[in-house]
């Protein structure tokens, strides 16, 4: 066989496999180096392929494609630095379960660690931030290899897929010359096993029946049980889960990640405003629990976080079907690896059915009546940070997406956008809460779902400036609600603006940009709203465009800190009020 | 002790040390956790505090201070995703051998790896890829571990500076609450050994003087000897260098970066147009050497790394101080592990002076009929990516540091900008010759030298734009020569050409940005030149400004490509002949 005929063949079984693995969408940054497997991607039939210059938003496009369509998604660059720019969607996909194949270029043997350009030791590139590592070897045209390729880009689609979902990497060297032969006929037919080559079933964590029983009768024991929700996105769970809830009669604790929050089904246990009421101590006292049961990554609110802690003396189980250890309070009394959905029925199965008590109608009263109370955010005339999130849950179309990014939106998010019979996918970079990439991990939802609204605040809008380019070469639908309060928004509520020297310096850290101007670099559209009016107008006028659209929501650091401490001092106040009175 | 008491004594003793061990920049990225140093260091009378929201670009900014400085520069950001951007700079820095310290903020020991937010394994966390890692004890005020805090400190920039050069990672674990004492009386006095806590002296890797004389007389037996030197940055070398020429009788083949080809010295032994004589095969057969000294990394030219590697035979000592192993042609026949100028000292000691030969005489003279033949680059009327170098060795000022990116631009340098008297400090990410990052590295060398100068395409301008933002924090000078051709240029020069197909799409990859409006968002002026007199007096015009300004040099890939072909053919063609006559 010629060095071209064991490269295209090699390159073809692998292409080939991904496809019949379930791969749909490729993200490819140029290079040289990684030339056959680019082309053998371009010329596949049943791939998209998109293009994207720079590594580091190509691999967050790809987690924003891989995240919305819980599809693999495989990205592509060429040896040296370009992959190390992947460094950070990785670990973001790592963290938050996302199937990611990563698939680097490499040179040959020979040509490592001897000063060859663009050549670095990739082995292990990605440390212990994947789930997957193997080395390739190099491109043969033999039954033996190509069953090898075959099997490996299998075992690696499966791997990222199985619980916990994440990312895999795979390294090729490849010898010059790089060109395959795409001319070849029936480049993409499997000789042999033309289906797949091997099938991989992965069962789910369960736990035995008399498990399920034992612990069905444990929780009867309890009164004051609450399920708490954090971020987790399986559109399956979320009957079973409210199924649990009516049958222990427990209140549910739903973090806007947990996808629990809109939708059609039945919201008569989801509490959603509970960030607000548990910061009064009132409200914690006439909340404790004796039983917690969490399911999902840990929720946003750090008023949540602070009242599961402080009642580290109730039982806590923890289900997690991907079997981690999602436990920062160390508050956890029984962990339980096994499918969440499958936890959620058998529980319902065995425990007896608990009637309506005096500690859920309590979480419920003081869901509704506080989230009555905060309805006094849209009294607030100027442009308001908390206002913003009310409006939009109003605004938004059924069936769009909603992305938020860390910081402050998330937060806000939390606070004001509650239960609505809309379906709306909220989603966010949740894993390690990052400002980096957030524009293409929501390029990557909208380039596999329908219209995106993201809501980011300006560092993290510049930080991902480059992800962009996506929007304009795709011609991608999403819909920009840029808050500019020129800085890091979330330090004037840390202890760090106690330090007024240097607060400015490190963590106001204004930047001073005129975001118009590269907005319309990306051919979008750019509006700068002064008033609640103008902003509705634009938001309006948005819902019909198509492609990038940007509404710059312009605030003030120091006004919204002190408008959040009056709001949450104001119906506090209320809350204890209302607790006095029950 | 307080806990505030142990943080602000353990962190003001390693950034008191971190002054004493000479370092002078500091280069920061907002966030939380790694507040205990960021406000230490800002509080640091004697630190350049500089701050970058995209810590991919906070990166190459220090590796560009700690190249053109050649002290090592320290980044400090939070946990999480946000050291992971630090990856590629990493990778750069320790490939190219530059010494960059870098400080991560981390969860405490029981906040890892328990779902946490912000929360990753950063322990090891760049890999093979950092020349030193330590994790950190946590902050503690007691005389044993303030000794730590400045030995492992000392330890870091010594390792960081020590051949060869290279980045270090230090880990901190800090506990909340996260502010230390900046009103502490005396807070970066240290009570004991106040000047530095232990000296490191490093000594330099040297030969005995029986290896020298046995190495010089060897020398001495070749007639036909070359000295080719690579990138390195070595002004001391010099001088040692050309003695060794001038004692050898042999050419010294420079590259761009080997810093030889401008400047005051004697460059009668400087041979700087091989990179197009060397491409004719008559040429390449006159000048074949039976002895190769190398200095440096690996040369740009591809025609000067085929010559050598045509040239196996060759007896090749491979000259490394750093100790590295930069022979990707596997040509080396010895590899000699010493500090360069001591070697070209010792060698021009003991060898015997040698008189002038015709095979030196074949070098110079071809040198000179190969310059005077490139001159009709001057005569392409349209605007040319060759020719620009051409004039910019002509226009820029002496004393400029001119930074050219990879790809296209430092090989269009390598053959049009030739020796001058001027001296002109020529930089480039030549490591891992990335895309990435090169407006940043440009930028940190501005922010310590003098005016620079940056020659770059679109992709690589495009990869790094968040760059430009510390241009305008900081208001550093640079003038950017932006040659857009709306894509990959260099691909046009390989095989992947050949596939028509899929050539644009993969390769090509145009982008159709119009820079003009990012360059105004970052408050810069921006000219887009139509022909060489308006180029000249924009550069002219921008010669005496300040800050950021960008000429843009609009050409095109395919014309550029068949004026490169037409101008080595010709050249090529009058080689022959001047070699016929000869």
């Amino acid at each position: 066989m010629s060095h071209q005929e064991n490269l295209t063949a090699y390159i073809a079984a692998f292409v080939g496999e991904l496809v019949t693995a379930g791969v749909k969408d490729v993200v490819v940054s140029p290079g040289s180096r990684s030339t056959p497997m680019a082309l053998m991607m371009a010329a596949h039939p049943e791939l998209r392929l998109y293009v994207h210059v720079d590594e580091r938003s190509a691999a967050f496009f790809a987690l924003g494609m891989a995240k919305a369509s819980h599809r693999p998604t495989a990205i592509l660059c060429t040896s040296g630095t370009a992959a190390a720019n992947y460094y950070p969607a990785i670990i973001e996909a790592n963290s938050s379960r996302v199937p990611l194949i990563v698939l680097t270029a490499d040179r040959p043997h020979e040509l490592r660690d001897v000063g060859a350009p663009q050549a670095i030791d990739q082995i292990h590139l990605y440390g212990r931030h994947v789930k997957w590592f193997m080395e390739m070897a190099t491109p043969e045209d033999s039954p033996d290899m190509l069953r090898y390729a075959r099997t490996v880009c299998a075992r690696a689609a499966a791997t990222a897929l199985r619980a916990p979902a994440g990312p895999v990497h795979l390294n090729f060297p490849f010898r010059e010359p790089l060109l395959p032969d795409l001319l070849k006929q029936n480049l993409f037919e499997h000789e042999e096993r033309t289906d797949k080559y091997v099938g991989i079933h992965s069962g789910d964590l369960t736990l035995s029946t008399e498990k399920y029983q034992e612990i069905s009768k444990h929780i009867n024991q309890f009164e004051k049980g609450i399920i708490v929700c954090g971020p987790i996105d399986n559109s399956e769970l979320t009957e079973s889960i409210i199924q649990l809830a009516q049958k222990l009669q427990f209140p549910i604790i739903a973090d806007p990640l947990s996808q629990l929050r809109s939708g059609k089904h039945n919201k008569d246990y989801i509490i959603d405003t509970y960030d607000t009421f548990l910061r009064n101590d009132e409200g914690r006292q006439a909340l404790k629990p004796d039983l917690i049961l969490r399911f999902g990554a840990m929720p946003v609110s750090k008023a949540l976080s602070g009242f599961i802690k402080e009642n580290i003396a109730a039982v806590q189980y923890v289900i997690d079907g991907g079997a981690g250890w999602r436990d920062p309070s160390a508050a956890a009394s029984e962990m339980l690896y096994c499918n969440e959905r499958d936890f959620c029925r058998s529980v319902a199965k065995y425990a007896s059915s608990a009637k309506r008590s005096r500690y859920l109608k309590r979480w419920v009263d003081l869901n509704d009546f506080t989230k009555m109370s905060l309805r006094k955010v849209n009294d607030i005339a100027e442009l308001s940070e908390g206002k913003l999130f009310w409006q939009l849950a109003e605004f938004i179309p059924d069936q769009s997406v909603l992305f938020v990014a860390n910081s402050m939106p998330i937060r806000d998010l939390d606070t004001f956008f509650h239960n609505s019979e809309k379906s709306i996918r909220i989603m966010a970079n949740r894993g390690i809460n990052g400002i980096d990439g957030v524009i293409s991990t929501a390029l990557g939802a909208a380039a596999v779902s329908g219209p995106v609204y993201l809501v980011v605040g300006d560092l993290t809008f510049f930080h991902d400036l480059n992800g962009l380019l996506a929007a304009k070469l795709y011609s991608l639908n999403i819909k920009i609600l840029l808050i500019n309060n020129d800085g890091g928004g979330i330090f004037s509520f840390l202890p760090q603006a106690a330090e007024p020297e240097h607060f400015e310096l490190l963590f106001g850290t204004p930047i001073g940009l005129d975001f118009e101007h590269v907005v319309r670099m990306y051919h979008g559209t750019f509006t700068r709203v002064s008033d609640w009016s103008s902003f509705n107008s634009a938001f309006q006028r948005n819902i019909e465009d198509d492609g990038l659209s940007v509404i710059e929501i312009p605030t003030a650091r120091d006004r919204n800190l002190s408008e959040h401490r009056e709001l949450w001092n104001d119906v506090s106040q209320e809350i204890s009020g209302f607790l006095k009175e029950e």
